[in-house]
């Protein structure tokens, strides 16, 4: 690649679009006319309004979100997300319902109780290590939400269709696969977003909100952890995340005005997802380890026949310019995170690294 | 100035040093050989761990602090600490005492009320719209602890020694003038700065605290609002604000090395603070709002004859290249931020446009 850059397949903070860097670095230290780098802004000066304005309408255009929707940006990460649902969202003698696909749902699913709010786990499917998500789930139909993580980084699974809730609203962690498709926004009430894996670095997450979700009067809590406090200040009761806000903008920019919108995005992780399944499915000496049908276009996950090979596997790949091909330090193996901003070109010559590979070891 | 930059006076986010700006665009799309742009390395990598790791250090050689404080990072800016520090710090059957020195510490004091904690108002200077920082002040000797803000951006005005409290420790909001000069840390359980005016980009708030602060046990709150969850994970339970955290390392670094510590940074900080006190004092025409024993040396606030006067001032600065002097929204006026960063020559220049200023209007 360029400038010495390997081909990037961390899982989060992970590849962003090269020409985001770039735009990043030539105006570094005199941000578009205004004499002061990017993170020398006021945030209540024009510059940074119409940043964060930007990045605003660039969602709702992206995402087809209609008025009740409004886009905010928190800090604290997914994780702080986890506490500020349930204490907003879940009403006075309501439960809500979690569905448990592994890591990321566990915690959400431990925080949400230690706020001594009632939830049910709808369904899970720890029974065989979370490598499939689960279908045909009967949610509580009064529930106040359906909590879901949408890709599970470290399993490799997916939501290829979200469930059907009769009605109650969808909460979605989309950390790992927000604007990597469209979505069929209506299902949801809430969906949030650690930044650094499809659309920025880290230091802020994403939360579109549909205003029926506020509906919890909270006014004994500290004013950081309520939405309304975002929503009634357009992300600046305080000072937000500038930085993190700008990056943010210019991947969306990226997305409509590069890629041409989530519709082609899709079409492309479909693209990219074929080619590695493909290898995959080609032999028995690659495994994927989640089922089929719950397979993530964000998160390859595979095993080699032994661990010594996969050792060997992932210090080749780094001597060849591929980096992040190490699985989770809680599963092993081998992951290839393909996020939005991850090349065709850079997943094709994956593909052919791993061809010659088992050619050599297989 | 270079680069077409203007003379930044911004309250935060404010000027951040040149040179730091110029090492993170040289390597902002591949860090240090990686082929990765900082904002893409993983958090568990070696690179994220050497940043971080001396980010921490430097902060400990710098303020000089013993085994017993812990230096870490957390999101939300300073508005989150205050509620975490009375949920963290103020035990059963405890109270704390809050010196309310303007907007910020007002907020402080409202936040931790919030949670049903009890705390005491020990001293406040609202009765002369906190022009100046109270003295002798009678503490609870059985407190929990003191919280001051060290420096109050709106009001200009700042503890220039700070208070005997009788051995209660001292937690300090020192968003504002962290790293501005030498500390008797012994004074301190807790110090937090958000880094967005003396040390780093907005995005990321330090906390330095001692470990007989972290005396209340907290099972029953949620994970990301303890201060044990960053500490005992050096700040990475979840992904921390790399590139904050970066820019913070790059910021220390030169402060220990080009600066040379911070009994020369206090120097050079007295030094552009008396050029323009003396400007203020000179003659009738500009106006300190604070008095003079309470006087910051991080925000010089002032007046002009008249509202006309202060307008023309502002917009006649902004044409001549010196951004960010208008006063905070909340009450008007002038103000100019003199920050670590805005380097004599700033502020010499600034000083010069003053005097030319009230020459022609005076």
């Amino acid at each position: 690649m360029n400038n010495n850059r390997i081909y990037n397949f961390n899982a989060g903070p992970a590849a962003l679009p090269l020409s985001v860097l770039e735009e990043i670095r030539d105006s570094f230290i005199n941000y578009n006319g205004s004499g002061m780098s990017v993170t020398e802004l006021s945030h209540r000066s024009k510059w940074f309004d119409d940043i964060i304005n930007d990045a605003v309408d660039r969602t709702k255009r992206l995402l087809k979100l209609d008025d009740r929707y409004s886009v905010i940006f928190v800090q604290g990460g997914a994780s702080m997300q986890f506490c500020m649902i349930p204490m907003n969202c879940i009403g006075e003698g309501e439960t809500a319902d979690y569905v448990n696909t592994g890591t990321w749902s566990t915690k959400a699913i431990k925080e949400a109780e230690v706020l001594g709010k009632k939830i049910e786990v709808a369904a899970s499917s720890e029974d065989r290590n979370f490598a499939y998500i689960p279908k045909n789930i009967s949610f509580n139909s009064s529930s106040a939400y359906v909590h879901i993580t949408s890709n599970n980084t470290i399993k490799g699974t997916q939501w290829q269709d979200f469930p059907d809730t009769g009605g109650v609203p969808i909460v979605a962690d989309m950390s790992s696969d927000i604007m990597s498709r469209p979505l069929d926004i209506d299902k949801f009430g809430l969906i949030y977003a650690g930044a650094q894996k499809n659309i920025g670095p880290a230091g802020v997450c994403m939360v579109i909100i549909r205003e029926d979700m506020l509906k919890v009067s909270n006014d004994n809590f500290p004013t950081m952890l309520k939405y309304s406090t975002y929503v009634s200040k357009n992300s600046m009761y305080n000072t937000p995340p500038c930085f993190a806000v700008y990056t943010i903008q210019l991947v969306l920019k990226w997305l409509e005005e590069t890629v041409g919108g989530l519709e082609k995005m899709a079409h492309i992780n479909q693209e990219k997802g074929e080619i590695l399944y493909g290898i995959l499915d080609s032999g028995g000496f690659y495994k994927g380890t989640a089922d089929t049908d719950s397979r993530s276009l964000m998160n390859v996950t595979f095993r080699l026949p032994d661990e010594n090979l996969e050792k060997m596997f992932i210090q080749e790949a780094l001597d060849n310019g591929f980096g992040g091909l190490k699985g989770h330090r809680s599963v092993g193996g081998c992951r290839a995170s393909i996020y939005n901003a991850a090349t065709i070109e850079a997943v094709k010559a994956l593909g052919d690294f791993m061809a010659e590979f088992e050619r050599k070891h297989g």
